[in-house]
């Protein structure tokens, strides 16, 4: 973000626009060339984040771009994300589900010790010492609960890394890099777009932000925005939907970014904006997933009732952070909304 | 609560003390005489509320009172009160906790239903539909956790109706009725209080609403401000603290209503405010307690895992509430402490 609020800084308005003399395709093609030869460079390895964006730019930029073409490769960048990511996915799971029954078992003497090794405290009042002692300290059922979920998501992680390393040895993907190859050189335009100026970019930038600006209209914000509200728990609603606006900010916040460079800067703003409610949601897909992993994690058979019951809280724990960072959104959005960033005339078809 | 909110009600000041010719002897008197006359009227059933009145009055205004007698009663009343109470505190616990799990548990339906019934709606935007699901709906151990709950907390229920009504029968019981009696015709007072103006009620009430202020100040009211700190889970701290500061909010509300009438008028938005702060507390101690009763029946032996998972799901939402209790409060109280009115000269020693 940037030191001064975003509503406090007016829109650029539809003046300044940076002109270096490339078409709207040029700079596309530029872009994609850059990210497909990032790809190609971190091979065999894959970095996730470049395959968001390539495919993020092949849907958002879809105007510029031969249809046929662009449909098959997103589908198959999004395949292949899918997959790879499962891993990651089963990674994070494990690591906030154990860090979540560590802090709820933790004991006065483990904050001590953890205190006690801090950054030494040098100014503001001397806080009061924190009877820090987690709802299940001593629980027994909480160990047993803590080895089920290892368990259980060490077994998941290791058969998608498994599946990982055999995608990465196949055909479809070897077909893939191939492709990502051609995007380095050559990028298939559709008929007609290649004169296009690089204001058009903008244009398509502005319809990503249009449809993200609709799909936060459709959430339940004004409920989000109560505290407490118990939704977590009593009334979840429908997690993808929440998902859903996740895919259009990180859309329109990699739009902002290809256009940064006709944009003059004035993008970084929102860009930024958009990168923190993308965490913000990323910690609500997080949260609902390993949520839905401590409920599974209750069905295996034959477990105690004290590790079930173990579960039950752990489970409600992470319901509690999914409704604390649809808050959090309900909070942020309305300053980037407001500033007028998304839906200026300077994102407009000009 | 007044329309104007507190704070911008400037405190009377040390002026305009009604004087009615009254000692502060006098006025006590007639409060006790009237508070045990209605616990007489009403027996052989006893209002809880009437007992902690005199319970509440005999505390803060001891300085007037014969010190053997007024602790001797004290205790006698606050052993009754905690008999009769445990029954009211089981009904509210099983109502709570039955309240949430079918809350927990609803489904579309039944929230249609419920709509279909409410009042019909005239006015503002027409509501989004409410996709209404609990997170425990159709699953399989939420009706035997709501069989088990109901059983074992009618059954303390019955127990504590029982006992209750064998201390209604007692000898210790008529015992404290004759106590009360005299209450109305004969107040023991401490050698030399008999003169005492009747502004000395208003120095012991405003001692009350010190200590009060003391309790509060040492409560993690920051902590509790922001929203999901995860206190409720993670570091729910403790509980007593909170109810210690219940009771004397309530203390310091019948010492105002004690002091009702020689400060004519100007004590009945203080009162209000700290009515609305007990009832929060009220919830925080609800909570607090069908938490604990959830946890406890989630040890009944034999218990089914499913069964224990969803008492756990139960626990951590009434965890929520008691999270979400000591939010209100925080949000709530800054505004009576700016306000003035527990710490002017009003209610000091004049």
């Amino acid at each position: 973000m940037t030191d001064a609020p975003l509503a406090t800084q007016a829109p650029p308005g539809g003046d300044g626009l940076l002109d270096d003399g490339r078409s709207a395709a040029e700079a596309l093609a530029a872009h994609l060339a850059a990210e497909a030869g990032s790809f190609l460079r971190e091979l065999p390895s894959v970095d996730l984040h470049t395959l968001r964006r390539v495919g993020a730019a092949l849907h958002t930029f879809d105007a510029l771009l031969d249809p046929g073409w662009s449909q098959d490769l997103r589908e198959e960048l999004s395949r292949l994300g899918g997959l790879l990511g499962q891993e990651r996915a089963y990674a994070r799971r494990l690591a906030r589900l154990l860090g979540s029954l560590d802090s709820l078992t933790c004991t006065d003497a483990a904050v001590a010790a953890a205190d006690a090794g801090g950054p030494v405290r040098t100014a503001g009042p001397v806080p009061q010492p924190r009877q820090a002692e987690g709802l299940l300290a001593r629980h027994p059922g909480a160990p047993k609960a803590r080895a089920l979920l290892d368990r259980q998501l060490t077994l998941g992680r290791s058969r998608a890394h498994t599946t990982a390393l055999q995608e990465l040895g196949s055909a479809r993907f070897h077909a893939l890099a191939d492709r990502m190859t051609l995007l380095v050189t050559d990028l298939p335009l559709r008929p007609g777009a290649a004169p296009a100026p690089a204001a058009a970019l903008l244009a398509c930038a502005g319809a990503e932000a249009e449809a993200l600006v609709t799909a936060v209209d459709a959430l339940p914000l004004e409920r989000a925005a109560v505290a407490y509200s118990g939704d977590m728990l009593h009334d979840p609603g429908d997690d993808q939907r929440w998902q859903q606006v996740r895919v259009l900010v990180l859309r329109t916040q990699y739009a902002l970014e290809v256009c940064a460079p006709l944009a003059g800067g004035r993008a970084a703003a929102p860009a930024a904006a958009l990168a923190e409610l993308a965490r913000t949601l990323a910690r609500h897909r997080d949260a609902a997933e390993a949520a839905e992993a401590a409920a599974l994690a209750a069905l295996t058979p034959r477990i105690t009732p004290a590790t079930a019951y173990v579960l039950g809280v752990v489970h409600a724990d992470q319901r509690l952070e999914v409704e604390a960072a649809r808050h959090t959104f309900s909070s942020t959005w309305p300053d980037l909304d407001r500033s007028g960033w998304l839906t200026d005339a300077w994102l407009k078809n000009r």
